[in-house]
């Protein structure tokens, strides 16, 4: 049975979550990480992760399951489907409700609920979710072997799923509103040479279908014409959208895009409530910087603690 | 031969400089890392690394070595015992001369010098370096091996150093200024059944010995009593200085304690130098925060020289 007065609530098990457990455990806090979905957060939605140090090239999900071994170590768990539903401030600590309907009280909490892929917001978006529209091709993408597929956005997320997905589709698009791509110039001859049809200064105004989706309007941005292009399956990758639900329930000041906004010690505007990894305004969204993130705060937890 | 017109000259081979390195390759960047001593910094000078993601228990030097690797597949290499002599801004590029007295132009300078062991500044430190005067047991630990030492500092390192040495040697002294250690909660219990004689409110006033280390005096802060200690070697671990030098020679801002000033951007009061790891004024000594310092720096430096 795990303790219900504790020192730390970690909530979110992403790489800063992840990172600052290990960083907490090792400090003896009494900690617990709370999970609404399952470990990892986005690098365990990454199909590969190349550029965490040590590790050349590494499956995201299976990178996240070693950190979770790594926590282990250290007598730590992070609790997957176990969320935090409600979270209030009571004289000076804090009194959170999990999906489990147990009750915890905590000496500080460390928000790490990172982002989430970021809506488009145009018509049929919502309504064909998990119908043909997605936000996770590691997630999804197998579902759609020899159908045709089109990748929205060409960061590093759009450009590494559109190049996943191309080798099992039977034709893939990339859609980016820029008139490049935006990602790591060491993917460009990958792209340049997979066959991907990529439409640049374009814009996708539109998701048509039915029951499932069954075609794209995509502008062109330079003579404003619409076209239509028949695809089973569209993936979703503009951006990320900070999870500010508990953080906001709590009172932290955000900045104008809705992350929130830290101190150097990773302290929000409310005293004993921390924030770390892509939740926070300085979001990179890189493992490395979230768990190096990570790492500070729970340092900073300790400090904060210990003075109480 | 390698190119001497460069975007980014890294300089400095720890945890920051090639995590740094990974993403400028990544991103395209014409870089070279240089390196005065040998690869890897701080952290290939830790005996064991158990708080890096990923890794439960490595030697510092390995992990260090898996990154040098990890490096290589974006085709960069730090360039050991080749640091940079000279470096001067001119007309908004950057001179470099190399140890190997090669000249480089740069478009962008990251430092990453991070830090050396703080030198202590009592009577004979200085004179008995190399003659029972350490800041390294990772380095100088078996020529102890039956002999006796003290470490001085319980911090992190100083605990572990002293765990590592006290395997080898017949008697290990910890002396430690403050009334307790000041290590992470989980080294306590090995500490407590080490054997160790720990030394706490002490003050290491004083090394004796001709040629080469024969005593300590420390203090009893409570007592303000002194007493002689027979050891043949001491190590010292009471903190961290900034390696400062090459940052100073271009003008960049200090804080009081003579870390480099830096931004959210890592970048520094003069334009086109960039600082990332332990030598900024948020220095953590931690390894996965450097890494992730130096991350965040390169796609800085990126953005930077993308808009000159």
């Amino acid at each position: 049975m795990a303790e219900s007065e504790i020192d730390l609530a970690i909530i979110g098990s992403g790489a800063a979550g992840i990172a600052a457990g290990i960083y907490a455990a090792r400090r003896s806090l009494k900690t617990r990480i709370f999970e609404k979905e399952a470990l990892g957060g986005q690098t365990a939605l990454a199909i590969w992760v190349e550029n965490y140090p040590g590790f050349k090239k590494i499956k995201g999900e299976e990178l996240m399951q070693q950190w979770a071994e790594h926590l282990k170590e250290f007598g730590l768990e992070a609790e997957e489907a176990n969320g935090v539903a409600e979270i209030k401030k009571i004289a000076g600590k804090f009194e959170l409700l999990l999906d489990s309907k147990e009750k915890v009280q905590a000496k500080a909490v460390l928000i790490a609920t990172g982002t989430e892929n970021k809506r488009l917001g145009i018509p049929r978006e919502k309504e064909l979710y998990g119908k043909g529209v997605s936000y996770c091709a590691n997630c999804d993408g197998p579902f759609y072997k020899g159908k045709k597929v089109a990748v929205i956005g060409a960061g590093n997320s759009g450009v590494t799923n559109a190049l996943y997905l191309n080798e099992m589709c039977k034709k893939t698009y990339l859609v980016e509103f820029l008139p490049q791509p935006n990602c790591d110039e060491i993917y460009l001859p990958q792209l340049e040479k997979s066959g991907i049809e990529a439409l640049y200064n374009s814009e996708l105004t539109e998701i048509k279908g039915e029951k499932r989706v069954k075609s794209l309007v995509v502008k062109d941005r330079a003579t404003g014409k619409g076209k239509e292009i028949a695809v089973d399956g569209v993936f979703i990758y503009v951006g990320l959208s900070p999870r500010n639900e508990l953080a906001k329930k709590l009172g932290c000041e955000l900045d104008e895009k809705g992350f929130v906004k830290i101190n150097g010690k990773n302290e929000t505007s409310v005293k004993g409530v921390f924030v770390a990894g892509d939740l926070g305004s300085g979001a990179l969204a890189q493992t490395v910087w979230a768990a190096g993130d990570g790492a500070k705060a729970a340092l900073a937890v300790y400090d904060y603690i210990r003075k109480l």
